[in-house]
């Protein structure tokens, strides 16, 4: 394996699973040319007039489709550690004798694990996305017959616009659709709100096969996927577990220090003169980004200030804060709880969106770069204000990278991050895989202070007159240190396992094996 | 011009404006090959990170879109005859002394009649769309340099998909928008209710324009046009006239002869047990169209029968029907009162839907053949069934296709028309202009009896025992020609003046100079 020096001075390899790869340029320096990829033309004389396109099974699907050995099958992610479609893939590709096949999911969770299996007796040949727990680890030791590629979510849209990756069939697993392959996330037993981050694969797939466990006559209203980009439809029983797929409650973190760094970066939020009428922010679903996004719903409605706009991972916070009039709209990815997918289903306020309109790099401008402020997290950071969010200290590969690199872009990006965890330093002198460049990532706010992105002389001044614990990274990291002490080297092996897309589709890092 | 006779015993030309083209091969025998159309891979460097796109004008804006002679521009019809936006498109165009335009709207009316000037001149080489009254007979009289080329509004999807129209620029006007180019046409002062003709447009065309008369903060919802396909912004003071928009009231037609077709047509869809529970219909804003929902209306209330969906170009009388829940759904392609704009902007179950989900020939199916019956207009029929609704018994080009070719697929197509207009028979030995195969129409309701394709057993069958008036095509046709006279055989001259396309994009008819 070739392997050169990005422009971030990591070392990629110059080819990925056969095809040449381009090494990151640098922020905005990539431009790309040629065109879109190109969908077959598809003809009416094919398909059944009366839009019946029911099939069987999944396996009578994936035959009429002309599966054969090496193709690429994509499935989406929005049922996350609830999936039952996937496995059910692969079992009938096994079935049917099929080897070789390439996985392109949004996200793989633990509960794909029986993918490894699949991957041990040849069915399938490497996974193209993130592959958090137990996939993550396969990969990571080396197991993986090919390279694994991450991608953001914007990356992953890219990815199947510009025609780097061709998928021959889509499964798009739908809790509710019509014998026509229309399709909608936001009902039906399996409810997951949305399925936008399926819409490019129904868009560009060759095939593309609509799962079911409530199939509804024409029209399924919404029809977040339209049916005439469907070729078949099947039902099952049942397609999620809704319990892992949403849960009825989201739980804020109880971590007194945990609490501190969200009530820091609402302040900072506050004091820097963000939070003012008509701003935008986006937070996540994890603990500390939800009693965050409380501070600052607290904060706006002891100041009187509304927001235009909320970009979500939606849970009952974000709607909450909708219903009671302290955003115009939210505009939602996924959703994460059983109140975000009532929401969407009910408000037409509480808007569904994906990754095109959202995060796609390579359109005409995306959401990311209008965002006021997004609030992320990171498993590492460096002085350069580098960050790390898909491998640990340890090298493991246990994190895909979600819209966290397409969120870089907002015009104030925060980490809210501890400043260690299990005793390891999460600021460190040089991220284990670089996935974020440091110019793009603004404040880094700890338990043990802020820091400011140097290159942000702006937020620097805004704050200055506040009593907020402003300090230098550097004085974080040694005070860090002087605790737990200074990690040691980490000796990772030779052999690359994986590498990271940069949202333009460059390579700006290359994952190793772990020992 | 080198001239072929089609499946269909037409003779069309071999080539229009210098492309090869397919002559009719017959319903469903033409099989596409190759990809869809490929736009460019654009990136957000080259868009405003704040996602602000607006420009002064549209002169501005035409130019930073690189206009050149000799381009293509689009634009769509929602505002039918109160459009301001096109024609002030070519003013700008004349002044930055442009020349050979082609414009390729989704229709044209007689507002834009001053594109005539601009033909003289030489700014616009010619139109590629339908031409409706001044425009038309422009064409008839074979002053427009090019052939004009008519397409159903799926015809037009259809060949702007496959790459057979290239769009360089898009210009679509919309009654509200934010900076970031987001567009709806359900509110603001020249709401028109959905964008779904601009909607191919904004996806596949080099450059595209938004231009609006009533700027909202970013996000635009709904975006019935992404703000992701958009280059451009600009603001003007008006883009259209409301009363020319939308009509507050549609009028239904007071004609007894009309009345009684319209009740006919109700009549004779119970009669066949095509109004049952579940079951779908389409129909047009024309005024015995108007009456016939009426018609049906009453029976379904009077039988306890429900639709699923109800097709439209909306008024208030499908409104009425939604809401009074005698149908599910309305999916609706363009909208014709300001009823029907409220109710699409109201009622989640008033459906916004595009000549893609619609109309498309060249997708995985469409809406269109899955219609349990629709009601349509036609110039002339003839005695094979075929249909005209483009010239006049004249010759003269008057109409545009609009859903009509891609309506034909349903599963009971009634062409409710007066046997005679004017004093001329309607039902003819051969239509001027063939626009629908005969094989597709099944039913002819006129004031004089109703005329069943023998094709159409299963019809026959099913109202023999009515007392509906069924008789043979030719012995109403005979009645006519006893009261009216036969017409005297239409003298046309050679030239070609413009193409006929069915809806997988080959040549069904030519359109000839008239006298």
């Amino acid at each position: 394996m070739k392997m050169v020096k990005n422009a971030a001075g990591r070392l990629v390899p110059t080819e990925v699973n056969g095809k040449p790869a381009v090494p990151f340029k640098g922020v905005g320096k990539h431009i790309p040319s040629g065109n879109k990829a190109a969908p077959m033309i598809e003809s009416c004389v094919h398909y059944p007039a009366d839009g019946d396109k029911r099939v069987p099974s999944i396996k009578e699907a994936l035959k009429r489709c002309g599966i054969k050995d090496g193709m690429t099958l994509s499935s989406h992610h929005h049922f996350r550690n609830g999936d039952l479609v996937a496995n059910q893939v692969f079992d009938a590709a096994a079935e049917l004798g099929i080897k070789d096949l390439v996985w392109f999911p949004s996200a793989s969770f633990p509960c794909h694990e029986p993918v490894i299996e699949h991957m041990k007796n040849g069915v399938v040949q490497r996974v193209e996305g993130s592959m958090n727990g137990p996939l993550g680890a396969y990969c990571s030791h080396g197991h993986m017959k090919g390279l694994g590629v991450l991608r953001s979510h914007g990356g992953r849209w890219q990815a199947i616009q510009d025609g780097e990756v061709h998928i021959d069939i889509a499964v798009i697993a739908a809790p509710t659709a019509d014998p026509f392959g229309n399709a909608t996330g936001d009902r039906g037993p399996s409810a997951c709100g949305l399925l936008g981050f399926a819409l490019a694969d129904s868009m560009y797939a060759d095939r593309v096969i609509i799962v079911t466990d409530n199939l509804v006559p024409f029209p399924c209203i919404p029809w977040q996927i339209h049916g005439n980009n469907v070729d078949f439809v099947v039902e099952t029983d049942r397609i999620g577990i809704p319990e892992k797929i949403v849960s009825g409650t989201t739980r804020i973190t109880r971590s007194p220090d945990r609490l501190l760094i969200a009530e820091m970066t609402a302040r900072f939020i506050k004091e820097a003169g963000i939070m003012r009428d008509g701003f935008s922010f986006q937070s996540g679903a994890g603990g500390t980004s939800l009693a965050f996004a409380i501070f600052l719903r607290d904060m706006m409605k002891q100041a009187g200030v509304k927001a235009r706009f909320i970009r979500a991972g939606s849970t009952k916070y974000q709607v909450e804060m909708l219903e009671q009039g302290l955003a115009d709209f939210i505009l939602d990815g996924q959703t994460f709880d059983l109140e975000g997918v009532r929401s969407m289903r009910e408000n037409p306020n509480h808007i569904n969106t994906s990754p095109f309109t959202s995060y796609n790099y390579h359109g005409k401008g995306n959401f990311a770069s209008m965002m006021d402020v997004v609030a992320l997290g990171a498993t590492e950071v460096d002085t350069g204000f580098n960050a790390n969010v898909v491998t640990h200290s340890d090298g493991m590969l246990l994190h895909g990278i979600g819209g966290w690199q397409n969120c870089l872009a907002s015009k104030c990006t925060i980490l809210p991050i501890p400043s260690f965890r299990d005793r390891i330093p999460v600021i460190v002198d040089k991220v284990t895989t670089l996935c974020g460049p440091g110019e793009l990532i603004d404040v880094i706010v700890t338990e043990r202070g802020i820091a400011i992105n140097p290159r942000r002389q702006d937020l620097l001044d805004a704050v200055k007159d506040s009593d907020l614990p402003i300090r230098t990274i550097q004085e974080i990291k040694a005070e860090v240190e002087s605790m737990c002490g200074k990690p040691s080297k980490l000796k990772l092996l030779d052999k690359v396992v994986a590498v990271v897309k940069w949202v333009d589709g460059t390579i700006i890092d290359s994952v190793y094996q772990v020992p």
